[in-house]
C-alpha cells in the first residue's frame, strides 16, 4: 500500500517520518527544500508536484487550514485529476468542519473516500507515535484508516461523521485556550494579592479548578520562564474560530467560548503572528505589572 | 488545648467530627439541634450560646459567607467580649479577603491571631481527613494553626497574609466555574454535531483540553444521569463573585473570570437558591435540545 | 422599466406596494396567495413562477437571508435561466457579505449586476416610503439602483462595494442589540435599587448613556407594556451573527459584539423562534424579579 | 444661605464659580493654589483648611471618588467636627451607593442630612449651568437641595433614596461605554469592509444602532482627529466598576456590563492613568490597522 503525505511542517515531517518506516511513501512540501531534506534523512521518494504525491492508495494531507487543502485540490494543477478512484483520502489538517464536508462530497464524485483525522499531542506525539486521532468519516473510512493512523497516533478515536474530528479538535483546543486565559487572569489578581504564582499552582491542582494549562503548561514553561515556542498562538486562535463557529452553525449558546475567541484575536493582534500560544499570559502579566515566576 | 467550633453545616460538622478525637470540644450551631445531635454522635460539648463557645484557645469558624462571621462578632450577643486574648480564630468559611482583614484587625484589638483558612475537598474530604486547607495570616499564626488544621486536612498551605487564603479559595472556584461552563458549552455543540459526549470528553482527556470537569466530575455526575446535589450553586456564585471582587480590587483585568461570574448569576436566578453547582450544564442542554448522556 | 419584486414579507409587501404605483410591477412569493392579496389591492401582476418574476429590467428580492437568495437561483427551478443579460439585480434582504459576493459573482457570468441593498425603518418606514437603504455594489450599479430604491427609500447611500451594504446593517443591528442587552441590565439592577425605571430613562436621555433603545424603544415598548411584536428575535439573532462572521473574517477583535451575540443566541434558544427581538428584556427582568413598567 | 464647596476640580470649579455669582460662598480645595486662583477670578473665600468650608448651612463636595469624600470626614482633621447640625451635605461626587449611605448614617448622628447629587453634561455643562444632577435622599433632602443644586443644574431629578443618584450615574456611564467600545469594534471591522466610518455613522445614526457615542462623540472627536482629552478612562472605569458591583448587589445578572467593565480595566492597564476615556476606541485601530478618520 502507497502512501502520499503532503504538507511537512512542525507535525506533518515527524508523522511522515514513521509512516516511511512502514511502507513505500511519497512526499510533498510547497517548499520543495524540506520534502528532498526529509528524503535524505527518513526515505521515501519527494514528489515533483502535489498531483503526483497525490498518486497513491492512501493521500494524507496536513496543512495549516482546510481552505489549504482545498485550494491544493482545484484548478490546473490541483491534485483531484491525480487522485485514484478507491483511494482514501486522510486529513489531518486541524480542518474546519464545513469545509471538510464540502471536500468529502467533491471526492466523493471521483471515487475517494474521507475522513477528516486532525491530531492532538505535538511534535513530541509526533515522534514517538503516541499521537491522539479524532477522526471523522463513515465507518469504512475509518476501518481503513485506523492501520494507516497507527504509524503515528496511539489513541485513534472514531469521533463521528465528516467533519466531526474537526469539530472535537476544535472544542478540545477552545478548552485549552479558556483555561490559559483564566488560569492567567486569576495568578495575576493573586500574585498582586501576595499569593506566589507556584503557592496558588499547588493549591489549584490539589483542589477542583486544575486543568491541563494549571497543571503542566504553565508551571513547565510560564513559572520557569522557558517560554518555548511550541504552537503558534494564530493557529490556536483560527482552531477557537472553528470552534465558535461550529456554536453557530449548531445553534447552541456558547457565551463563554465566544468570548475567548474574540479575546484571543485581540491578543493575536496585539503580539503577532509569530507569537505563541501562551504569549496572551505575558499580556495578563503585563496589565497587571507582575511576573509569573517561581 | 480547647477548640470551640461554631458552623456545624456540610463541611463544618465532619471537620467538627474529626477534632472531637483529638481532644476538647465545644461546639455551637445557630440551629441548636444539630449541635446536639452532633454531640450525642461524636462527643464534644454543646455551647448553649456562641459566646460561650469562643471561650476556647483555638476559635474555628465555618459559615456560609465572611458576612455571617463578622456578624456573630459583634452587638449585644457578640462573641467578641466573649474571645480570650491569646486566643487563635481560624475562619474556615470560603470568605471574602476585605472581611477576613477587617476581622483580623478588630480581633488583633482584642489580643487574638486570625487566619483565614478555606478548605477544599467537600464532604468526603472532611470525613476522611484528606481536605487542602489554605491558609492566610502571619507565619506564626500559621505555626499555631497547623497541629489543629491537621485534625480534617492533608495539605495545609500558607499561602499568605490574611485574606490570601480567602483569595485563593476564590479563585479556584472561579477556575472550576469557567470549565463548567465551557466544558457545557463545547459538549452540547458537539452532540449536535454528532459527536458523543463520552468519546468528546475521552479524546479531549487524552489532550490538552482538559480539567477536573472534564476528567471527573461530568463524567461521573452529568453522563450517568446521576446529578448529586453537593454543593449548592448559591455558594458557588457567591465565591467566584469573591474572585471577581478580587480582579477589581487588585485592578487585574479578567474578562473570562467576570463573564463566568455574570453567567453563574444569570443561571443562579434561573435556578434557583436550592440549585446544585453543576446545575448550569442543565441551561446548555436545554438550549441545545441535547442531554448529554451517555 | 419593468421590475420584479421577490419575497412579499412584513417588509417586503409595503415596498412593492410603493413600487406599483410607480411601473409596471411582476411579483412573486413563495406563499402564492399573498402575491394574489397583494395584486388585488396593489395592482401589479403576479407571476406564476419566481423565474417568470425574474424576467424583468430590476430584480428585487426581499427574503429572510441571503441563503434563501442563493437557493432561489440556482436548480431546475432557478431564477437564473429566467433573468435578461443586462438587468439589475437588488437584493433587499438583510444579507451576508460572503454570500452576497457569491450571488454576485454568480449573477455577473449572466451579465447581471448585483447590489446588495438591506434597508432599515421597519414596516412604518416601508409603508411611508422613508426607509434608509444602504447599497453595495459598483458606482455604476448604484446610479441604476438610487432612482428604483427612491420608491421606498429616503435615505439612499452608496457604503461600498458588494457585500457592504449587509455589513452595515449587520453592524447597526449588533449595535441595536448590544444596547438592548445593556439598557435591560442597567435598568433592572436600579430598579431593584430603588431607581424607577421611567426616572432612570429621563435622566439617561439627558446624558451620555442615551441610545435609539433608551430614548425609543423601552419608552414606547416596554415601560408602556405594550410589547407590540414587529421584528423577530430570530432574525436579529441571524443579523448579530452576520456582524461577528465579519469580524472574523476582518480579523478585528470584537468582544462586545461577540458576546452579545452568544447572549442573543441564549435568549432565541430560550425563548423560542416566534419571540420578539425585545423579548430579552424579559429576562433580564425575571432575573431580578422586577417589572420595568411605569 | 452659606455655601462651603470642597473639591476645585474641573468640573467642581465651573460649578462653584455659579454658586459664587448667588450668595456668600467658602471653597476649599487640597491644592491650595486652586482655591486661591478660584477666589481671584469667581469671588468668595479661601477657607484656611477643610473644617473651615465645612462650617457652612450647605456643603457641597465635588472629588473623584467616594472614599475621598470618607477620608475628608474622619481623622483628626476631619470635617466632621467642624460640620453644623441642621446643615445640608450634598456630595456631587460621581460616587458608589454602600459607601454614601455609610456617609448618610455618619452624618445623620451629627444631625446633618445628606443627599448624594453626581452630575452629568462635562465642563461646558458646568460652566453652561446646564448639568443633569440626579439626587439620591429623602424627600425632604431633595426640596433643601434643589434650589442650590439650580445654581448649575437645569434638569435636577430626585432618583430615589440615598445611593440611588450615583447608582443612576454608575450606570448612565456604563451604558456610555458600552457602546464606544462596540462602535469601535463594529467601524473598525465595517472600515476594513470597505465602509468608510462616516458613511457607516450616517446610516447608523439614521437607523436603530444609534447613540450618543454614534451621533455626538465618535463624528466630532475621532473621526476628526481632535481627540480632546476631557475625561480620563480612569474615572469611567471606576463609575464602570461601581455599576458592576451595584449589578453584584441586587443580584442581577449583567454579563454585558459586567465584560465591558472587564476590558475597560485592561484599556486603563494598557493606556495608563492619563489616557481619555475614548482612548480605548484607539485599541479598536491598532487591532483593526485602520484610523477611524473622514
Amino acid at each position: 500500500m502507497h502512501v502520499g503525505f503532503l504538507g511537512l511542517g512542525a507535525i506533518g515531517a515527524p508523522m511522515a517520518a514513521r509512516l516511511a518506516r512502514r511502507g513505500p511513501l511519497t512526499v510533498w512540501n510547497r517548499t520543495a527544500a524540506r520534502a528532498t531534506e526529509f528524503v535524505a534523512r527518513h526515505g521515501g521518494v519527494a514528489a515533483p508536484s502535489a498531483r503526483d504525491a497525490a498518486a497513491a492508495d492512501v493521500v494524507i494531507t496536513c496543512l495549516s487550514t482546510s481552505a489549504d487543502v482545498a485550494a491544493l485540490l482545484e484548478g490546473p494543477d490541483g491534485i483531484l485529476a491525480g487522485l485514484r478512484p478507491g483511494a482514501l483520502f486522510l486529513d489531518c489538517t486541524s480542518g474546519d468542519p464545513a469545509t471538510s464536508r464540502a471536500i468529502a462530497a467533491r471526492l466523493a464524485e471521483r471515487g475517494v473516500a474521507f475522513a477528516d483525522a486532525p491530531v492532538s499531542g505535538g511534535t513530541n506525539g509526533a515522534e514517538a507515535g503516541t499521537l491522539t486521532v479524532m477522526v471523522g468519516g463513515s465507518a469504512e473510512a475509518f476501518a481503513r484508516a485506523r492501520p494507516v493512523l497507527a504509524a503515528f497516533g496511539a489513541r485513534i478515536e472514531h469521533v463521528g461523521p465528516v467533519g466531526a474530528g474537526d469539530a472535537l479538535k476544535a472544542v478540545n483546543n477552545a478548552l485549552l485556550a479558556v483555561n490559559i486565559l483564566a488560569v492567567a487572569e486569576g495568578l495575576a489578581a493573586l500574585m498582586k494579592a501576595g499569593v506566589a504564582p507556584r503557592t496558588a499552582l499547588d493549591v489549584v491542582n490539589a483542589s477542583s479548578g486544575r486543568s491541563f494549562v494549571s497543571e503542566v503548561l504553565v508551571p513547565e514553561r510560564v513559572l520557569t520562564g522557558a517560554w518555548p515556542r511550541t504552537f503558534r498562538l494564530a493557529l490556536l486562535d483560527k482552531d477557537v474560530g472553528i470552534a465558535t463557529r461550529l456554536l453557530g452553525q449548531t445553534g447552541v449558546p456558547g457565551p463563554v467560548l465566544e468570548l475567548t475567541s474574540a479575546l484571543l484575536r485581540a491578543a493575536r493582534a496585539e503580539l503577532g503572528e509569530a507569537a505563541d500560544y501562551l504569549d496572551p499570559i505575558r499580556i495578563s502579566e503585563r496589565h497587571a505589572g507582575v511576573e509569573l515566576r517561581g
